[in-house]
């Protein structure tokens, strides 16, 4: 989806260290986009993209000789993508679709309900342009890994899904994503409640628990007295968010869990809306927009099965 | 889907023709029977199937050599077929779907909503496992053949869609389907009215007609003097029927058009539903079933484009 980071470079460092050829597609996939999400506003950073891929491929070059290079970047125009009918964002909308429900339509897919129809449909696309040996995404993006593996098997695709730890912030571990560059210094500064609050959670795991209720419990006390915090602060000092949810799920149905079972582990993982700041001081460090549209910040952990 | 008969030979024969490889895929897919359409009673001809076929891969050997005959018969269990969710043909059904809109909303989409989901998913899984050059498909199934060509196009699947014309009865034309064997003596006569219809839409066509009611006034005109005619007879003797649709359609889009673009061409097609007998006579030669279900008949013509 273009706007690279760090997270996207591991992928194609990974796939360079197992693979002969890396082919990497920068497309910005209109049918994920919901017709109230604005697509337009998506950052689009085509010339610092080339630039990123051009120099790890150079990196990767002369680390590891002709092999793992970057053999070709895949850009593809829309046209090409969608070649028969304009596409289409509408929940109802007409087109040529790859529905994988019931996953596609919890956690993410609640709040965004046409964004994984875009993201498998496309993603069948590429897989059958490209033909790869294997594809690599990033674990940030816990459901859409599930979603493509879950496509894979079903639509028998003869490709391998290699999923990618998240790449995170070298200070305080927030996980790496283009939205990132929306949140200046105050909003970033908050905005690891998301990530603390899974930690917590993951902690009660590792001390024992199963029970859904108490390992959420801690993921909320995090979250509660992180936001009763910034209540307490006046409005040129703080940084609001709501929590949209906190999840423990089955790792493959992502179904919600009431007890984990340790021969399948779970996955830990959340969503939060930094709410655009309610007063801005003089000389403060704001991000790109200026700190006013909110910003939706997702993370996960996965609570490995334990080992038998 | 079983229940073999010449056209579906004929496929096969093409395929030897043109291909040194031929697999053919023998599979009852449950997610293109709707919740209130009988899957169970749909003619499962297993034995006869693979007869038929080992004696046309045996005349195939003899007439070609070894190159042509079938290589193999691909029939695979629903578990792998569908290896995560048990399939759903309910119209908010779960699983992994390939949905065609609006293709597979109109003509037999209307009375069938799930099947086209049915028939892409399905395909997609079988052109995935056996990653063939090319696929075959009858022209009496029209629409099916638009729309696979459609997902073939969209999704950039690296295979040849081949029509093959319509099998269809020496003595009158009827085109062959395996739910001919439902239709006795009295119905088999009476089915012909929709090629018939068809035909002679056709001939209006050829005749130099291009508008839409001009075109099919010819085919309604066939069809309702058959109904009147069947009306006028008595129980024992009438087969009464009555017209879902008859269609004069874009080549492509399959939308209703007015006036046929000669460049284009069009597609005439229709269904019919066969009533089941109102009284039977002694001795009359019965179909399967004794007569006793409506039996849907489909066909069409196309229109082709004029040269240029």
């Amino acid at each position: 989806m273009g706007a690279l980071h760090q997270g996207h470079l591991s992928l194609v460092r990974q796939a360079a260290a197992e693979n002969d050829r890396v082919f990497v597609s920068v497309y910005v996939n209109p049918t994920q986009f919901g017709v109230n999400e604005d697509l337009g506003s998506y950052p689009k950073t085509w010339d610092k993209d080339i630039a990123m891929l051009r120099q790890l491929s150079s990196d990767l070059k002369e680390t590891s000789g002709h092999e793992g290079a970057i053999d070709a970047i895949f850009a593809p125009t829309t046209k090409s993508m969608y070649p028969t009918l304009p596409p289409d964002s509408s929940l109802s909308g007409t087109g040529s679709f790859v529905n994988i429900t019931p996953l596609g339509n919890l956690l993410e897919g609640k709040s965004r309900p046409v964004f994984f129809r875009g993201v498998a449909t496309v993603c069948m696309k590429l897989f059958n342009i490209v033909q790869p040996t294997r594809v690599y995404f990033g674990q940030k993006d816990v459901q859409q890994t599930v979603i493509i593996k879950r496509m894979v098997r079903d639509f028998h695709l003869d490709t391998e899904v290699r999923v990618i730890p998240t790449e995170r912030e070298k200070d305080d571990g927030l996980a790496m994503s283009s939205r990132n560059v929306y949140l200046g210094d105050r909003r970033r500064r908050v905005g690891i409640v998301l990530y603390q609050a899974l930690q917590a959670a993951e902690a009660a795991y590792r001390m024992g628990m199963r029970r859904r209720e108490e390992v959420l419990a801690f993921a909320w006390e995090v979250a509660n007295r992180t936001s009763a915090a910034q209540d307490e602060h006046g409005v040129e000092e703080r940084a609001r968010f709501e929590v949209d949810y906190i999840s423990l799920a089955d790792p493959e149905t992502l179904e919600e869990v009431h007890i984990v079972n340790e021969a399948k582990g779970a996955v830990l993982s959340g969503a939060i809306k930094m709410l655009p700041l309610e007063s801005v001081r003089a000389g403060e460090r704001l991000g790109m927009g200026g700190d006013e549209v909110a910003v939706r910040l997702i993370d996960n952990i996965v609570l490995a099965p334990r080992p038998t």
